[in-house]
């Protein structure tokens, strides 16, 4: 049976109408077992230009933050910027270590700051850009999988969906929440 | 209209009938701007009892690996094995560090050494469980970020997806490719 | 024979006198071998009161930065305070994760962050506070392995020799380059 | 005064024969503050040709398992060999990852996986190589601090110093223990 949803988005104010019509069956021989099917949903911008205001902003401070990466390793440079529950934005670049492991990325650099300084204040957004050349974004900036882990420790703090902007040369992709980019993840509650 | 599917799993030789129908529209008003939907699958055995012999050799080496972990920071030890293409099984588990941030996850221990071993050779699956206590497993053992990463590297490496095996003391989930646990993932061709 | 130094220190403005007298022999048998020795000095002052002003107000910042730490799994918490050669002072502080190894050091929030922020401006000291409870420092805040490979960085781009300002309950510690805490490192030219 | 020592090294049957003189006094002017100073001693050896049996045996280990490191990003090959109490010796190589942060040197390859399949039986000595080319050691193998402190841990484990063997294209470093790599180290007991 279709489902028919008009939601409003509290963030960016836009309205959306959603009509959902899902059957999943999985019948399976021979043994005690079941098919699980989750969903992924995020939304693709055809530019920065048609981003909500508050997305454009921090992805533009992104763009310009990848500008000063550390890279002399990999020459590959990637901008993040943090949008805190109390308006602060903070950013943050890749900064690499002859030692490669040693070195860490843009994500990580901005989050860990943003959290140390303000320590109660809930982190909300994160825009990632990555520049090919001097200035121009290059293919969709995918945060890692150690990245990931850090942003879904913060999420869970915030205590609400952490919305992720991720650049790229030709559209820009929205997602709501780090279950997004790290399904069945490790928790706090896990470490017992 | 609904999809049927017959299929035989190729790895534990089970056959399987699928009946899929899905419908997803997504109408979004006042912007240039599309909601786009993937899906993540995976299998839920009801025990290790139930799951595939060759998965089930798989788990009872990461469960047995587990024991041996170095955990004296967090008391939470985790085991992991690693099936290698020729047959060749690699264990790992957590290595803690006083400097926390210097230590390892079981799954990278493994998959480390196993690739630093038989460079040439593919991984094909992982097993990973946690020990609640002495031996019994505790709740589903979920990989971090950052070895998820790891895990997509010697997936590219060897050209098909990793079978993962997750251990919980009630049940066991199987999923097929790293994909369904780091959803747009950073790769290697992102590095230019 | 006896070397009398009488130097200004450039940084402090500090007059010392030092007398030096060294004779190191080493007669080994038997094999193709010499031993060899070098040293490593640090100034230990009676309390942050005898510091110079400049490491004075730095590691007030570190200790004032401790208090926000994010450190649920520890309960250890540290911070860092770095100097610019531009006057500016960057703080950090732990901030840890529930996955252990995705967790960071205090010094590197603060390092990586001050480079993201002023790529071109040296980096010329740091100081790093432990706290014990609530306010107190606690034993000599030795940075691990990790963070010194990171410092190191930073001071071969500052191209001159990082001041180390280690505070402790009782004394505080003051090096002059990452030298003295990594001997025989690991640099840039040695990845070839 | 000089101070005359004939010692037999336990671990590789040699005798040596020291005289050592070391007066060292510092004058400091106007503050309450005093130099403290001290050693780091190893040996360099003309070549692997003239190393003691067991270090040569180890280094060779190392340069083997360098020829397999995964290093795609760097093109730098590392390879290191662990020897444990047991008489076992485990070998790693460094295993890079597109993410650079993710990858891992071979020490810690080597030492994560000896110390998950060997709990109780302490590792004694590591030797390290690095590969200039196909199959010639570069300079000296210097490892990163990330590594040392991971060294560091399981040395407080064994309870005694690790012998650390440091190849190069002309010579080999021999050191006793991580303090010489490591001073004024971060330690289990510092985090209270």
């Amino acid at each position: 049976m279709p489902l028919i949803i008009a939601e409003r988005n509290a963030y960016t104010g836009q309205e959306q109408i959603w009509i959902k019509y899902i059957v999943h069956l999985a019948l399976v021989k021979h043994q005690v077992m079941q098919e699980i099917t989750f969903q992924i949903k995020y939304s693709e911008y055809e530019s920065i230009a048609h981003l909500p205001e508050k997305d454009n902003v921090l992805l533009m401070k992104a763009r310009e933050t990848a500008k000063n990466a550390y890279a002399p390793y990999s020459g590959f440079r990637v901008g993040a910027a943090v949008q805190l529950g109390n308006g602060v934005i903070v950013t943050g670049n890749n900064q690499e270590n002859a030692a490669y492991p040693s070195g860490i990325c843009a994500e990580r650099t901005a989050l860990f700051y943003a959290s140390a300084q303000y320590p109660h204040i809930p982190i909300i957004a994160l825009a990632i850009s990555t520049l090919n050349g001097t200035a121009t974004p290059s293919g969709v900036a995918k945060p890692c999988g150690a990245c990931r882990q850090v942003m879904a420790e913060y999420e869970d703090l915030a205590g609400k969906p952490l919305r992720i902007i991720l650049d790229s040369f030709d559209k820009v992709l929205v997602l709501n929440g780090i279950d997004s980019l790290l399904p069945l993840r490790f928790k706090k509650e896990d470490v017992k």
